[in-house]
C-alpha cells in the first residue's frame, strides 16, 4: 500500500469513528474544497435509467424469442424476468437438486459527495433487489466500478479506495463478501455490483400473490432524487434561487443526511419479515420511480388485481422543493426516481401493521401503510390527492 | 414490437443468411453512412481497463483485509480472487454440499463497427473467463448495457436491439441464456456481462499447478487491438498517413475481419480440451495483454515457475503495422490489449501438441505452443526476439 493511501485510509478510519461518522471533507484529504464527487456524471436531475417505455421497445425484440426458444422462461409458474425489465432478479434453476441462481446487477452514477457513503449506498441498491424477492442472504459480490477520466490522479487516489471500502463495509454488514469486480475508466464515475445466491425454492418470495384486500406497505420515505439535486444546488445560485422560498438551507443539508442514510440503510430486515408476516410479494423503488415499479409489481400478479396508493411518505421538505420546481421530478406522481429505496410490500391486511411495528421495533425505522390491492386489471395508480406524510430527519 | 424494430430485425436477418454474414452496412438501415459505433466511446487506441499498476495501488487496502477478516480467503489452497485483479473468476464455496460459485464480470466500450458483432464479442469476452477456469458450462448470464447519451433515438433504435440479439446469440452458442441485466444511459457506449455457474469443484481447473518442462498453449492469434484501431484509421487520412507504407488497406480490412471473428469465437472447446490434456492452469488474454495475463497466471503458482515466451502468434500484417507506430500498442512487449482473446494454457509437454491438433481438428482454428515453464520465482517474460508467426486471415 503506498504512504499516500495509507493516509487517505486512516482519514477515512477517522471519520468513522464511532457511530458519529463525519461528513467527508476534500480538504482533510488534500483535495480541493471544491471537489464533488456527483459532478462526475451529469445527469441533470435525470435518473440514469432508461426510460421504462424506451427500454420496453428496446428488449421487446428479444423477449419474443424466450416464449417460443427459452426453456426455462416458465418457472414455478413465474415467468423468468428479462433483460433489463420485469422483476428485480433473475431466477434460474440449477443443475443441482432444486437449487436456484437468485441473481441481480445495478450500477449508476455519484448522486452523493461522500465517496465511502456512495460505496455503501451502491451495495445497499444491488442487495436490495435480493431483498426485494425475500431473499435474506446474498452468496457473493461482484463490484463494477468506472473511475472518471476527469478525475486527477490524486483524486482516483482517494476516491476510489473509500468507494471501495464502503462498498466492502456494507457488504460485510449484509453477512457476504466482494471477491471480484471490473474496472474501467468512463467519462462519467460508475459504481454498482452483482449480487448472487443460491438457495432451495423456499428462500425466496415470488412476487405475484397478491390479493384483493392486501395492503401495500413502504419501508423507506420517498424523495431521495429530490433531495440530493436540492443539496448540489446549494453551490449554484441559479437553481438554488428557485427553491429557496420555500426551504432553508438548513432543511436541505438535513433532507440530504436522511437521503444518504436511508440509501445506505440495507432492506435486509424488512425481507427477513416478510417471511414472518406472509408477505404476498414484494418489489424495491429505485430508478423508476413509485410508480413505474408498482406498475411493474402489478403487471406480475397471478390474480386480477390492481394497486391503489392513497400516501406518499416523503423526506421532510422535499414535497415543497419538489412542486416549486414544476414537474421536473414528477414526485407526487409516483415518477422520481429513486436510489435503494425501499420495498413496496403486499401484505394481508391484518398483518400489516405488525410488520411495520415490528421493523420500527428491530431498526429504528418508520415503515408506512401506503395502499390498498383491489380487484382490477393489474395496474397501479396513485389517487388524485394522496396524503403526504411529512418524514422528519433524525435529529 | 415496433415497425421500425421489425424493419432492422429484418435486415439483420438477411445480414446473417448462411455462414456469409454480410458486412453491418449502416444505410441499410436508415443511418448515415458516416455512422461509426466505435466512435461512441473516445479512448484513443488505449485499453478501456484502468491499468494493472494503478488498480493493484488501489485495491491493496482491501486486500489486507481480506486476510484478516475473509473466512473464505483461501479454499483448496487457491486463494480467492481479489476485487478486479489476479484470477479470471471468482470461487464462493456455498452452503450447499460441496458446490461452487463461478462467476465473473466484464464489460468495455465499443471495439467494432457492427452492433450484432459486438454484442457477440462482449458475450464471448465475458464467457471467457469461465472457460479460462476449465468450466465448460454457463448456468446463467446477465448483460450490462449503456447506451450512449451522444447517440441519436433512431441510432439508439437500430443500435441497441442488434447489440442485444448478437449478446443472445453468443449465450445461446454457449448453451446458456440471458435473464437479466441492467440498462443506463452514459456518454460512452458500454457492452457486458456477468455469467455464472454453480459446479462441483472437478468442474473447474485451479489454475497454480504448473511444472518445470509445462509448455505454454495460446487459442487465439494476438493483434486484435492493433486490427481495430488500424480500421479506424481508415477514416483518419493522417493516421492512416503513418502505416500506409508497411500496409495495404485490403489487408486491413482482412485483419479487422479476422479480428472480429476471433473475438467473437468463444474460447469453449478450448476449455473443454484442457480437461482432457491434463492441462495445469489457464488464463484467457485480454485488457492486460499476454504478458500481463502470462505474469498474473505465473504469479499464483504453487510450484517455484517461471514463463518464457519465446513465439508470437499475430494476426497477418499486424506486427509490421504495431512497428510502424513506435510503442504505442507494445504488442510485440505483449503489453497490447486484447478483446476476448485466446487461452493461454500450461499443458504436459508431452500433452501440447495432441492439444493444438484436436482443437484444431474441432473447429478448424489453430493454437500455437507459444513458451515454455522453467524453474523460478513466479513470474513471465517474453525473450528478447521472439519469433512473430504471422496469422493470415481466412479466405
Amino acid at each position: 500500500m503506498s504512504d499516500y493511501n495509507q493516509d487517505a485510509l486512516a482519514v477515512a478510519q477517522l471519520e468513522m469513528q464511532g457511530n458519529l461518522r463525519r461528513p467527508f471533507d476534500p480538504t482533510s484529504h488534500d483535495l480541493e474544497p471544491t471537489f464533488r464527487l456527483t459532478r462526475f456524471a451529469d445527469l441533470k436531475g435525470r435518473g440514469c435509467k432508461v426510460p421504462q417505455e424506451v427500454l420496453g421497445k428496446l428488449v421487446s425484440s428479444l423477449q419474443q424469442d424466450y416464449t417460443t426458444q427459452d426453456e426455462h422462461s416458465q418457472f414455478m409458474q413465474m415467468a423468468v424476468p428479462r433483460i433489463g425489465i420485469g422483476l428485480d432478479c433473475s431466477v434460474t434453476p440449477l443443475r443441482h437438486g432444486g437449487l436456484c441462481l437468485v441473481q441481480t446487477t445495478d450500477f449508476f452514477y455519484p448522486i452523493v459527495d461522500d465517496p465511502y457513503m456512495m460505496g455503501k449506498i451502491a451495495c445497499a441498491n444491488v442487495l436490495s433487489d435480493l431483498y426485494a424477492m425475500g431473499v435474506m442472504d446474498c452468496d457473493n459480490m461482484l463490484m463494477l466500478l468506472a473511475i472518471s477520466t476527469k478525475m486527477t490522479e490524486k483524486e482516483r487516489d482517494v476516491v476510489v479506495p473509500l468507494i471501495m471500502r464502503g462498498f466492502k463495509d456494507s457488504a460485510l454488514e449484509a453477512g457476504t463478501s466482494v471477491t471480484g469486480g471490473q474496472s474501467v475508466v468512463n467519462p462519467w464515475c460508475t459504481i454498482g455490483g452483482v449480487a448472487s445466491t443460491i438457495c432451495q425454492p423456499n428462500e425466496y418470495i415470488v412476487p405475484d400473490n397478491a390479493v384483493v384486500g392486501d395492503v401495500l406497505v413502504l419501508t423507506k420515505p420517498l424523495g431521495t432524487q429530490v433531495a440530493v439535486n436540492a443539496h448540489q444546488w446549494l453551490d449554484q445560485p441559479e437553481r438554488w434561487n428557485r427553491i429557496k422560498l420555500v426551504v432553508s438551507e438548513e432543511d436541505v443539508r438535513k433532507a440530504y443526511h436522511r437521503a444518504m442514510d436511508s440509501m445506505a440503510r440495507l432492506n435486509r430486515t424488512a425481507a427477513r419479515l416478510m417471511h414472518k408476516y406472509n408477505a404476498h410479494g414484494s418489489t424495491d423503488v429505485t430508478g423508476f420511480g413509485l410508480l413505474g415499479h408498482a406498475q411493474t409489481l402489478a403487471s406480475h400478479q397471478k390474480n386480477e388485481v390492481s394497486f391503489v396508493i392513497h400516501n406518499l411518505p416523503v423526506i421532510a421538505k422535499m414535497a415543497a422543493v419538489a412542486k416549486a420546481c414544476g414537474n421536473m421530478f414528477q414526485l407526487l406522481q409516483g415518477h422520481s426516481a429513486e436510489t435503494s429505496g425501499g420495498l413496496l410490500i403486499c401484505l394481508p391486511r391484518e398483518q400489516a401493521a405488525a410488520y411495520c411495528k415490528d421493523i420500527e421495533k428491530q431498526e429504528g425505522y418508520q415503515a408506512w401503510i401506503i395502499g390498498i390491492v383491489e380487484k382490477g386489471n393489474r395496474t397501479a395508480r396513485i389517487i388524485d390527492k394522496p396524503r403526504v406524510i411529512e418524514v422528519p430527519a433524525k435529529e
